[in-house]
């Protein structure tokens, strides 16, 4: 028996920032899973499978990478963005877990992946400089007041905040609601970056007030992120720079 | 003038996770700042100068690469990790900000790459699979009054919570502090995951439960990431895998 799974991370887009361990894993793998899109980005070759499969199967497509390794082929579960960030490595160890026990013996991999909230912050400057939080606000999978008592307290705490799935498919109308939450938590003058498709072709950066942010800033394809009471904007003739300093004042707490 | 600055994270260790943008700016640089141990993960070669200094002169540093990027110079700022997560790219951020206008004309570009908690989050599993905080448990910058406030209310978001530079160098108790108030926060009956020096050769990684937990097992190379409430392990012969699912039940909040 020598298959494997490697639950991979492609990055955000530009196959510059896919890093030399996944370029590997896919060379030697027979079979790689996961969403069209993600399947998309891997060159076809002899010997190698390619099994895409649609948004919100992700139990299903994990059961399969794991029948797979079980009869001895190399998969790569691909995801893009890191593997281990609301994506595909959770749901694969949800399969695992619930899985004949035989699954456990299995070679399983996670090979790590520049996250959408790292390259989206690197492409604004550092508004993750300093203690911050990331939260799915997707309410698919977990109760909407969940969300709203995370972003209470993330408030509170003063984090930075980076938001993934701003847009719940499910339910459009979440974004407006949180937006409005933290609008009353941290007030209007607060610099908010929306930041689309980075390091693609589509890339688009914006950033406004808290108070300017309006939903139909932000899509499936951005990333969100709202700074803390520290986080500051240069302005520079090539472009505003978004930072959060790595200090906080004495009496801060 | 053709200068410029790429704060660049290298990744933890292991050069297979160092993105291809990385490696093509370090061709191009001319000038290398850094601290001494991430500085020299660089090979040398003609026409490259390597500026290794020491730790907590972030400052100093981002002033020095600046300088030199106004003289036309190609200069790579060395983070570890990724630069924008409690590295160089903010300190760069604070010098030019205070710095004099001229330099606001750079060309600056923050280069992302594998950050400390991912890689260890991949390791051991998805530990990190759903919301997450990041706090510096440093106090070197800010009130340790701040640190305890936002672990009590990152307990109370039920965040799994990563902790970088647990164990301060200027006042070493603080782990202690925050793994006594943790376990009063979450009980004894969560798992906690020390992952040192991920990645490399001296790579070690424990998963203990909060209440077996002591401040020993982490030191300057240590990731410390506790989970949710939510936070799993799966026992396998090869060891175990540690992970946060991705939903929460309803009346979770």
């Amino acid at each position: 028996m020598s298959g494997w799974i490697a639950i991979a991370g492609l990055g955000p887009g530009d196959e510059r920032l896919v890093t030399p361990e996944v370029t590997a894993a896919l060379t030697e793998a027979t079979d790689v899973v996961g969403y069209i899109p993600y399947v998309a980005r891997i060159a076809p070759r002899a010997g190698l499978t390619l099994h895409a499969s649609d948004n919100r199967v992700e139990l299903e497509r994990a059961v399969h990478a794991l029948e797979m390794a079980a009869q001895g082929r190399r998969v790569v579960v691909a995801s893009s963005g890191d593997p281990g960030v609301f994506a595909m490595a959770a749901a694969l160890f949800e399969a695992l877990e619930e899985g004949p026990s035989h699954w456990r013996d299995l070679d399983i991999r996670v090979l790590p992946g520049i996250t959408a909230m790292l390259a989206a912050s690197a492409r604004a400057g550092a508004p993750l400089g300093h203690d911050f939080c990331a939260i799915n606000l997707s309410d698919n999978l977990k109760p909407w007041a969940l969300i709203e008592k995370r972003l209470r307290l993330a408030a509170e705490a003063d984090f930075a905040m980076a938001f993934y799935n701003p847009r719940s498919q499910a339910r459009p109308e979440g974004f407006a609601r949180a937006l409005d939450l933290l609008r009353t938590l941290c007030g209007d003058d607060r610099p908010i970056l929306f930041a689309r498709a980075v390091s693609t072709p589509q890339e688009h950066l914006r950033i406004v007030m808290l108070g300017e942010a309006t939903p139909d800033m932000a899509d499936m394809r951005t990333m969100v992120i709202l700074g803390s009471s520290r986080t500051r904007l240069i302005v520079r003739p090539a472009g505003p720079i978004l930072y959060t300093p790595r200090s906080a004042p004495e009496g801060a707490a």
